[in-house]
This record gives structure tokens, sequence and C-alpha cells, in this order.
């Protein structure tokens, strides 16, 4: 399989809020886009005024499918110093049962994936933390909550920094020597384009780590400038590394939403233009991505490791140079 | 002015070198290059085997036009801890009059420019050295060697780390607090995109400074991650802030050279082959850059800062998205 | 003068919020500290709930004076674009008249200081904005608060990223070079050492150069790992950068407020130890650095730049090794 | 096993090169420091003027024992383009064969370890090359040079970055997931200091996961800013993370030699005198780890994560605070 067929695309509810409103509101907002065809919702918060059941009738009208739930720790429920390696054995608790819930509901809206970003859970300051405590809590807490539901999937997604100066789990290979000591099935990892960048990693090579070694489950486009989560539109700043990374894909025959998890809020950006922009350009490096994943010219060069000529081949590819 | 018409191309000589070979034969290899018309000496390395008029002869053999001269400081003449803010006021009194015969070369084959990039011109620990005497020694001597011919433009090329773990002068606003300050109309400055990149600025806007604040009087083209000044492919990696910067240095009315300072022999490329994809890529964005400046839509996206707008008619012009 | 005397230490009050609290807690708060001394207000929040009279004798009850204000722009006030430089002219002047207020406020309360960071004032694309338009509103907006209260004086506080992906006012140099275009006597820098390390300088050196070209209006203490800002306690990480910092201070003859910018309620951590914390590691980095200002041996060191030396001497001094 | 006892110094010798000179001069050089104990040699430039015997001869005459040896794959014998990894099954093997070699070396001069930093294995671009293949290409020729001799034990030392852009193995945990598919006892990583800050790392963390997954064959201490491979005094910038990863080790167990990976030659440094400094450093840092690996209030904080309480205790046992 070399080509991602016609993708089903999400973007961040978060980012069509509007004060006051609700996530019905949020849905509208992505319901007026025009090209997105699955949501995921932030467990708890999305749940705040909606049960599963209306909550599903929202996504319906809008004509969004459910991609699945994500969970927030939040730090005013207590997680600020973490939440599966919160050292109080009670509140560590409360994140591992908040999160079967979490599957509860992902399962009663007929969802099959749960992502976890482990935000809080890292440390500022040397000496602050036993590492080893740290790392075991997580495998258990990880362990647990992918056995609540052998059907939903857990997808861990990586980030290096942010809120916490470091993250337990910042990196592919982490997250990956994590999985592989948790041993479950039903557990994977989530690709942020711009976690990638701001760890140091190239995409595509990444990609192809977590297809060894695990399952890819989901995928978040996105773009920045590596030094932080910027949050920019997928393939504004590196729409080279962004098709080497869909050409992964396309060969690991990766069938699963794309995610648009920018920040146009952050920023003053209209939410409605900003997904817009998302979809012209993903659509357009899909398309090169189906070109030169078949390029035999191009291969031939990679072969060779030959830089000139596989750069030459690419940008004229996109660029038309 | 709207347009970079007709760039004469440059390419860092030293790519081209062959073991037990002469600067003459970096020159025949720029030029079976076919697109290069000038190129750049450095002082003293390239002045070793052969004297100014037989440099200028080699030069027309190859249809090539002396840019300008560069000079290296090499540690192995004793500059390891600095040049023109060596501690040792000898060895500093060495660098300065080395720039000086230097100068005077340049002047002898006709050429107009010296660009100085003061690589061993920083510290690696703190306490190591007195800061305001490190800027005072390079003041003193920036105007010095300014003064020795006012015909020829002393150009300053910053870089924010490597080979010393931080420099005097690491970025633009330093370098043009700096020639501020030495008050010289013959100094500008030399733009290197992967240097910017690695000093965390975003290219077109450091140009604008410089513009204003003194003169652009070289252009690097180059591109790398901003991690490190990685030397890669004109374009390869930042293609939308590189039009960015074409379109700034249109704008400007910038018509010098476009050096392309990469560094194929690092990794094993060919430099020819190189060299062409550093053209044809950089041919490629000139005429998109050309495009952007005159649009009148993306003028008025930029006016009220539209980064969706003007995110989307950039990337169509680019990519046809 | 070589030694910071009896420094006046301030926190940073929202460190001490409390769910549904006031300004008023948060004096408490600091108040409770036992060590701080002095306190800067943000404007307009801190003033939501009390009056200028009635934030001084808050202030009085607490022992603390007033250091000076601090400026917010929020984005729910419509400077998510900007604030001096949004790109419509009606919310650019309600963030200029907002300053002014805020200078006046200032006044009312017998301060002397203002301090801005322009966090909104940034892009986070290229070609999203005019560089050129966003130096000059900057400047000519600088010129006018400056303006509006010759006798308080106008610190600008830098950093490079977040929360826009570039900012304006990056650096210390940029900075610099804005202030010296502004040309008003009553305007400065406040140096924030996280930011610092954040933008890739070396305090100590920065402050050279804001000693030389401009005025030290501020000092912010804190530390990190330099690839965001941390917020954590100072000189927990770069301590040898922070004494080196602290020697150039006191021979600068900085003799201002030294405020703690950490961010304790960012992990949980109890603010009010956490001041202690900062306190505790200050004073002793204080009274190394007024050893280390007056010692011939490293002064020598220094003055052949010679690293094994002074590092044996300052870590001896540190550390006792 | 609390304690580091009376550790094995070594220094990196070729910061005691001179003009002209051998291996032979670089080992006197090491011998005047006067607090060294091993040596690394290089294979296969430092093999290049003596045998095996003759270079034992040597180390015996400074007083050094060998710690072991390191690979070299220079670019001039035709590893530019990768060694492990290179396109060209010739030069693949010639780079396997080399090892190989390098470790009948080891075992003749009756060494135990044999270190590989595969600086030339990576990439620059994106598309160069296929990831999977030269993934594959690392874990057979790790296996096939770990069963070359299983008596010699292989230790991988990675880096993030430079010189490629890009390198196969970056990080900690890619490099334990290589290992794991390795899956030779004989095998392990080396920590370097500098190396874990240029990758993001904390470094005790590293160190945590290391001898978890696999076994910690030897440690480069250095320092650096963490921007790049810095290769400062050891402790001089980073004291504290210095002191957590030695703590750590204590915990571990690691006995092995500690090698100064530092690079008093690039800045002008004195290498005596700069060896010396980071042997006076470390002797002290080892202590002051002594004492917190055994702190009960230290173990106590971090049991419960409080980073106040952690942090003043660790600066008061360094500086006295």
């Amino acid at each position: 399989m070399t080509r991602l067929n016609r993708p089903r695309y999400a973007a961040r509810l978060n980012a069509f809020k509007v004060k006051g409103g609700t996530v019905a509101d949020m849905l509208a907002g992505a319901g007026r886009v025009g090209g997105l065809s699955a949501a995921d919702l932030n467990y708890p918060d999305h749940f705040a005024a909606h049960d599963p059941v209306a909550l599903s009738r929202l996504l319906t009208d809008q004509g969004l499918v459910l991609n699945g739930l994500a969970m927030r720790y939040y730090t005013e429920d207590g997680f600020r110093l973490g939440a599966f390696t919160h050292p109080d054995p009670d509140l560590r608790r409360a994140a591992i049962d908040l999160t079967r819930r979490g599957i509860d509901a992902c399962a009663e809206m007929g969802g099959s994936q749960m992502t976890l970003w482990m935000g809080q859970d890292g440390f500022d300051y040397s000496f602050q933390a036993d590492y080893g405590r740290m790392w075991d809590d997580t495998i258990s807490a990880l362990a647990e909550v992918a056995d609540h539901n052998p059907a939903i999937d857990v997808a861990v997604e990586y980030k290096p920094n942010e809120p916490r100066a470091h993250a337990l789990m910042p990196d592919m290979a982490t997250t990956l020597l994590a999985l592989a000591e948790v041993g479950r099935a039903n557990t994977g990892v989530t690709l942020d384009f711009a976690h990638m960048l701001y760890a140091g990693e190239m995409p595509a090579k990444s990609a192809m780590l977590a297809a060894r070694k695990s399952r890819i489950l989901g995928l978040h486009l996105n773009d920045g400038y590596g030094k932080r989560d910027d949050g920019l539109i997928a393939g504004a700043v590196h729409p080279v590394q962004t098709v080497e990374l869909l050409v992964a894909l396309a060969r690991i025959g990766y069938a699963g939403v794309i995610y648009f998890d920018t920040f146009p809020d952050h920023s003053g950006i209209d939410p409605v233009a900003e997904s817009r922009a998302n979809i012209r350009l993903t659509d357009r490096l899909i398309d090169l991505a189906a070109r030169l994943a078949v390029d035999p010219a191009l291969a031939a060069a990679q072969a060779r490791q030959d830089a000139a000529a596989a750069t030459t081949l690419v940008m004229a590819a996109l660029l038309g140079a």
C-alpha cells in the first residue's frame, strides 16, 4: 500500500472555543470548516455539559465520526505534580481511575482509541524525583489502563518539555522502551509532528521505529520551528519533512485519522480559515507523497544515499524547480 | 526594485578541494558546475601557492569574477584563543596586520569586499574573559581594518556558536550595535542563512534590521535545522523562510552575489552536483520571490497579520496547493 | 562599588495566587516568606479589586515597598495579535493608552518604574507581518509611553519566544537597538536570567552590553535549562553563570531590586518555601560574587583568558573544591 | 554500594597532541598530569607508529592502565557517508572488518572494552536514506562485532548531531532499543555527559534507563551548554546535574573509569592544567555525591517530589548555602 487514500481529517476542537460556549459550539465550529469528518473529544472537560449519548448526537449532527478520546489531567484537579507519577498514591489512583472512566466513555460512544499525553508526568529539578519509581509507576499505570478494556487502544503521545521542564516520556524511543515493558497489544504511539521536531527527531525516522517496535495509532499534523510546540499550520514550515513522513506512513500502511493539532486560538487566527489551510496544504502534500513513494529514481538515490539527487527530485516535485 | 535580477552565484571553493591539490583545482571544480560566475578566496590560505596576479588569471580562466576575500585566522598561527580579541597584544596585532594584508591583496585583485567571520573571538567559560575588553578590542580592530582602505568594504559575518562555545558577535543585532560603534561607512554585514537559523532568527526580519541600521554586503545561502551550522543545499529545509528572505532582499534592492556556503564535502556529496542543486533551487525560489513581492493579496494579508490567508497564498505559489 | 549591598528582594505575586482570592491574598502570601521587602504589581489585573491607595496600604501592611508595575496585555482584551504592533490601529491605541494609565497608577502609588514585556508583539509565520512596520510601531509606542511621564522609567524585558513563535524583541542587542532609536533617557532594560539563557546569551555578557548602551533598570533572577522559560529557583541550575552575572552587576553598580520571576505554581511547589530557597541561595551567591569581584588572581586569569585557572578559582570559591 | 570509591581517571589523549608528535608524546603529556591512571587509545590512528606491544609498554612507562580502545572511522578512509550504514557494501564491510581488527588489538593489549561512536552513521537530508535499512545495517554490524570476541565488551556512545546533521543513534533510548535488538551480553552504553545535554536529556535519568535496560560500560565526564558538544571541564557549567549523575552511578554500582572527554586543545587551554581542573572538581563532586546518596532528608524530599526542599538540601551541600 503506497497511498494514504481519502484520509479523514480532524481538528483540535478547543481551537473553536467561544466565550461562554460548550463543546456543542466547538463542534459546530468544526462543522463549518467543510472538510473535517472526524473529531477527538477531551475527557473529562468535553463531557462537562453533555453525556456520551448527547455528544454522539452532536457529532452526528455535524457529520463527524468520533476518532477517539484524549485524557486531560488538570492541575486544578490536583495533578500539578503528576498524574501516573504523582507521589501521592491517592492522586495517582485518581488519575488512573479517571482514565478508566474516560475509556468507558470512549467505549460507550463507540470509539476505539484513548490518547494519553502525560503532560504533568515529569520533573523540573535535578534531585526532585526518583526516576526509577516514576518509570515503574508509569509502566504499571499504562498496563492497568490498557487492561481496563482490551478493545480500546491506548496511544501514548510524547513531548519533550512543557509544561514540566523535562517530561518522563520525552521522545519516540523512550516511549517505545516503555511500551515494550508494558507489553500490551492494545497500546501504541501517537505521532505529533511538532513534538517530534521539538524532540530533535526527523519525523519519518521516528515513524520507522514506531512501526517496527509498536503500532502507530494516531497522527497529529502541525508545524513549528523545533524550539517549542508552536502549533502552526501543517506543512507551513517543514513541507519536505512532512512529505517524507507521509511517504513513510503510506509505505507503513497507516490508515487512521489525520488530526490537526494546531493553535490558531493562541495567535488570533480564525480557526475555520486555519483548518481550511491545513486541509488544503495536507491534501497537496499527500498527493506529492503518493508520487514520491513510487518514484524509482528517488528510491535509487536513497539506496546510494545520494542527497543531491534525492533533494533535486523532491524539490522538483514540490516546487516545480 | 522588486526583483533580484540575474544574480551572480558563487560557491564555497573548499568544497571542491582535492587531495594534494591547490586553489587552482578548486577553481577548476567550480568552473565545471556551469552556473557559477563569481568566487570568494580565503586569505591567507588560498594565496599559499599563487600570488594575486596568478589567482586573477585562474579566476578568469574559469569565467569567474572575484566577489571578494574572506579572512581565516588559523589556530596553527596562534589564533586559537582569539584574533581581534586575543589577550596577547602581539597576537592581536598579528591578526589585525594579517587582515590588512588581506585587504591589500583584495585591492590588488580588483576586489571590493573583505568578509570577516571572527570565529575564534569568543569564550567557552564563564569568568574566562573580560567581555568589555573583548568588545573594545573588537571595535577598535574593526575600525582599524576599515580605515586601512576605505575603498574596500568590510563585511562582518556573525554566528552564535562554534568553534567557541559562545561567539562575541553571535547575532544580527549585536553585530549592528558593534558596527554603529565602529562608525565607518565601508562596513556592513554578511547574511548567512544557516547562521541566522542557528541564532534563532527569522532571516527576513534580520535583513530588515540590517538594511535599516547598516548595509547588507553579502548573502550566504544554505540551509539546516537551526541547531547547528548544517551547511545544506539552499532551500532544502526552509524553502518558505528562504523565499521570504529573497522577497525582503528584492525590496531592499540587494544586488550582490549569492554565495552558497554549503558543505557537500562534509557529507560525501559530489560538489558539482550539489552546486547545481543549489543553483536550480535558488533560481526557482527567486522566481517565486519575484511573484510574491508584488502580490497585492499577500500585502493585504500581511497588513492585517492574517497568517491563514498569507500562508495559503504563499503555499499555493510554492507548491501549487 | 564592588558589592550588591543588602539587596531588596521581590517575588512574583501570582505565584501566591489562591483560588477565589485577590491581590491582597497574594501580598499576604509574599509577607509570610519573611525575606521579601518589595513587590511588583501587574497592571491592570492586580488593580481589579483595589484602587492604588488601597494597594499601597496593603503593601505597607506586609512590610513591602512598591518596586514598580508591569504591564499585562491580555488576549481577552483583544491583544492576541499584538499590543504595540497590533495591526488594528484602534487596538494598538488601546494598548498604548492602557500603558499610559498604568504609568499613571504607578506614579500615584509613588512607584518609579514600569516594566514592559511585549509578549504578544511577535509573529508565528513567515509572511505573516511587515517587520519594518512592526518595528516602527514599537519604536513610536515606546517613545509615547516614555514621554507620558518622564519621571517614570520604562524598562523593556525581552524574551525570544512564547507565547508567539518569534518575538519582535527577542534578545538583548535587538532591545538595545530599539532603545537607541527611541532615544529617551527614561528607558532601559530589565534583565531576566532565564530569558537570557532562552535567547542563547551568556547573562554577564548581556549585562555588559546593557550597561554600555542603555540602563539596567531591573533584574529578574530564576533559572532553567535554556530551552524554554522554565522559571526555576535562582541558581538551581546555573550557579556559576548567576554568580558571574552578580559580579558584573556589582561592578556596574546595579542597586535595584532582585525580583524572583519563578513559577512554583506551575509545578506544585509551595511558593513560600520556594521563595525562601530563592533568597537563601541568592544571599549565598551574592556573598560569593562579592569575593570573586575583588579577587586579583581571578582578574589576572581573565586578563589572559586562562579558563583552567579561572574555573579552578571560581569552583574553589563555590564548591570548596 | 553507595560510593564511587577511588575512581580511575582517564583523559582524552588527543588533547595532548603536539605538532609532529606521536601517541608516545600524548601519553607523556597525560603522565605529566599526575592524577590520571588509565587511558583509552583510538583505533586505528594511535596504532600508526607503534604496535600493541610497544603501546602497552608506553602506557606502563607513564603509570597508565589501558581502559579500552575507541574506534575512529576516518573520512579519508572513505567513511564520509557512513561506516556500519555506508550504502556501498564494500565500504560497510571495511568498517566492520576494521572494527574487528581493533577488537583484536584491544584483546592483544589485555583491554576489555571497545567504544563505538558511529559519528558518520547518520543523514543530513530528508529523503537521503532508507532509515529502516540503516537500522538493520547497524544492528547486524553491532551483532557481528560483538560476536567477534565475546570477552571484549562493545560500548555504544550516542550523540544527537555532528558531524552529520542527524545521527542514527542520537539518544539513550534509541541506543537501548538497538542494543535490545542486538541481544548480545557483551554490549552496553557509554554515557557522555555533554552528549546527554546535547540530546536534551537529564543525565541521571538516562543512567537509570541504561542500568535497567542494558549495561553502563563507560562514563565520559565533561560539560557544556546543551546546544552542542562543548567539551568543557567536568562540572564547570552543570555541577548539580553532574552530582546527580554521580549519585545515580553510585547507587547503580558503576565502578569503571571516568574519562574526561574534553577539548582543551580546541580553545587554547593547557591540557595538563585542564586535566588537573577536571580531577580536582570531579574529586569534590564525588565526595558530595557520596554524602547526598545517603542523605535521608533528601530521599524523603524526593519521595514526595518536593523540589524546594531537595534543592535547598543539595545547594547547601554544594555551596554551603
